[in-house]
């Protein structure tokens, strides 16, 4: 899967990640009145409304992009309705051939760890069935446990040639508060970094891990030195635009070959019908908001990576 | 909800929770048979199968036990059927008067967690519209994003007074990797348990706060520590039993009350009926084997308790 996600990227020329993480003030009027006058303001009326507006987006964006990452917690907080619509959209953007990284964070003790793997990257046992849940291409991971919690996903990403980005450095304000300590010198995210390189290593793609790391737009000077401790891991770059991440930013997080980082931008691309520069479009087009959004955005960091 | 478990623990005399894990291959073959030739070998026929095992656990055990955790991973590996019986299984406990502890592991940046926090403690806002999710008691939160990542939660709790476990050592034997990487001469897991201590100051119940921590009974040295330096957290304790943990380990994490612990087991008591010990019961009396299974694990405990 990390070959695949590496020649869409080289395709599309787009080194960019689509955050499906859709909050109902994010949907325009009419799409939640169309919905909520079906299934009445309930879990149900949400959860179609959430599907009509990704499937919008998806239709509008899938052609100029190599992935997306649904956040699960943005549909979980809908129940079993929620999470039936993250499960169509897993399912849709993987008809449309896009490269799904299920945005989970998942992580536990070695067992329950092998259950989350299991649900989101590989098939459960039932009797003589082997049967997939969510089935997503990628996962994010929290490392947290130390390597027996991340080695259930490193054998289910073996198994069935999928992927994990493990959180080294995440992009909010207070992420330093423990990545940061400073042990015998060097800051925890750097040991974490490490460890991501010695698991990258049992699971190596053709230029790349199957194991990827997940480090913040929002801090370059980390990227740039975390990019040299794990130099074939692909690192998922979240904090790009509404979270303050610039372009200039960014290129700390590629290797010389222009590959290594996939940029992630949620609400920027999603809700850009909101934003005044695409006003223009108005609510109706919110789809193609969202495509000029997008195409900015591989034009910022087009040039970003000229300019370097 | 803390004063809740507390007032619990007190009647039952049981700082016990029995952790609802359940995995196919510790339900007896009767049970999984009924569900299979009713749904066939898939996650529905799974599902009902998970279902009529904890119900079975649950009506044998919950006046005994002031507390229970389903582990929402073992459920989530069978995608929606199996988060719809974590559903049923949350909601049948609450009707017993248990208190549920969702051991869902969550934790992301500030927003996101919300949605969480929202998804698993809270309340989500449709049209006019409050409407909860899985509306656990408790549930337990990874501390790596820092403070804007357990913000959320804590909101959540004083809102809806429920509350929150906090990883800080756990139970696992890698667990040291990364938390008990020395920072000026503390282990991480310190700095951890410190800034537990200081977010529950923001949200105390009668005698003990909302914010509790995860310690595994496999580290009881730390315990000690961790006892002293989150005087107000209640103490949740995974790796009896099966992990091995032993009852005379448990005693560091109370305090001079008797109270501020509580111990989970999940293999132990769920599947009490596979150990030899419990091998009289037979299949058919799984349930029964699982109550004596409480029965023996609260003398354990007591014992330990009398004799420190």
């Amino acid at each position: 899967m990390i070959n695949k996600l590496v020649a869409k990227i080289q395709k599309t020329g787009a080194p960019i990640v689509v955050g499906l993480d859709p909050m109902l003030s994010y949907i325009p009027g009419p799409v939640l009145k169309k919905a909520f006058s079906a299934y009445g303001e309930t879990l149900e009326g949400a959860a179609e409304a959430i599907w009509q507006f990704n499937k919008e987006i998806i239709d509008n964006t899938y052609d100029l992009i190599p992935a997306v990452k649904p956040q699960i917690a943005m549909y979980e907080q809908f129940g079993i309705e929620g999470l039936k619509v993250f499960q169509k959209t897993v399912d849709y953007c993987k008809e449309k051939d896009l490269v799904v990284i299920g945005d989970v964070k998942r992580g536990d003790i070695g067992s329950t760890s092998a259950a989350y793997a299991t649900a989101h990257l590989g098939k459960v046992t039932v009797g003589e069935n082997r049967i997939s849940a969510f089935n997503e291409d990628f996962a994010t991971v929290n490392p947290y446990f130390g390597s027996d919690g991340l080695k259930p996903f490193i054998k289910t990403c073996k198994e069935e040639k999928k992927g994990i980005f493990v959180l080294v450095k995440t992009s909010n304000p207070s992420s330093g508060e423990f990545q940061d300590r400073l042990i015998d010198g060097r800051p925890l995210y750097e040991y974490v970094g490490e460890k991501v390189a010695e698991w990258g290593m049992e699971c190596m793609g053709e230029s790349y891990s199957y194991v990827g790391a997940v480090v913040g737009a929002t801090y370059p000077e980390m990227g740039k030195i975390l990019r040299k401790i794990m130099p074939k891991a692909y690192i998922l770059v979240p904090g790009y635009g509404a979270q303050g991440g610039k372009g200039a930013d960014l290129v700390h997080f590629f290797n010389e070959d222009g590959l290594g980082a996939i940029v992630n931008s949620s609400r920027g691309i999603i809700a850009a019908w909101q934003q005044e520069k695409y006003a223009e479009f108005g609510e109706k087009n919110f789809g193609a908001a969202s495509r000029a959004a997008v195409m900015d955005m591989k034009e910022d960091i087009a040039k970003a990576l000229e300019n370097r």
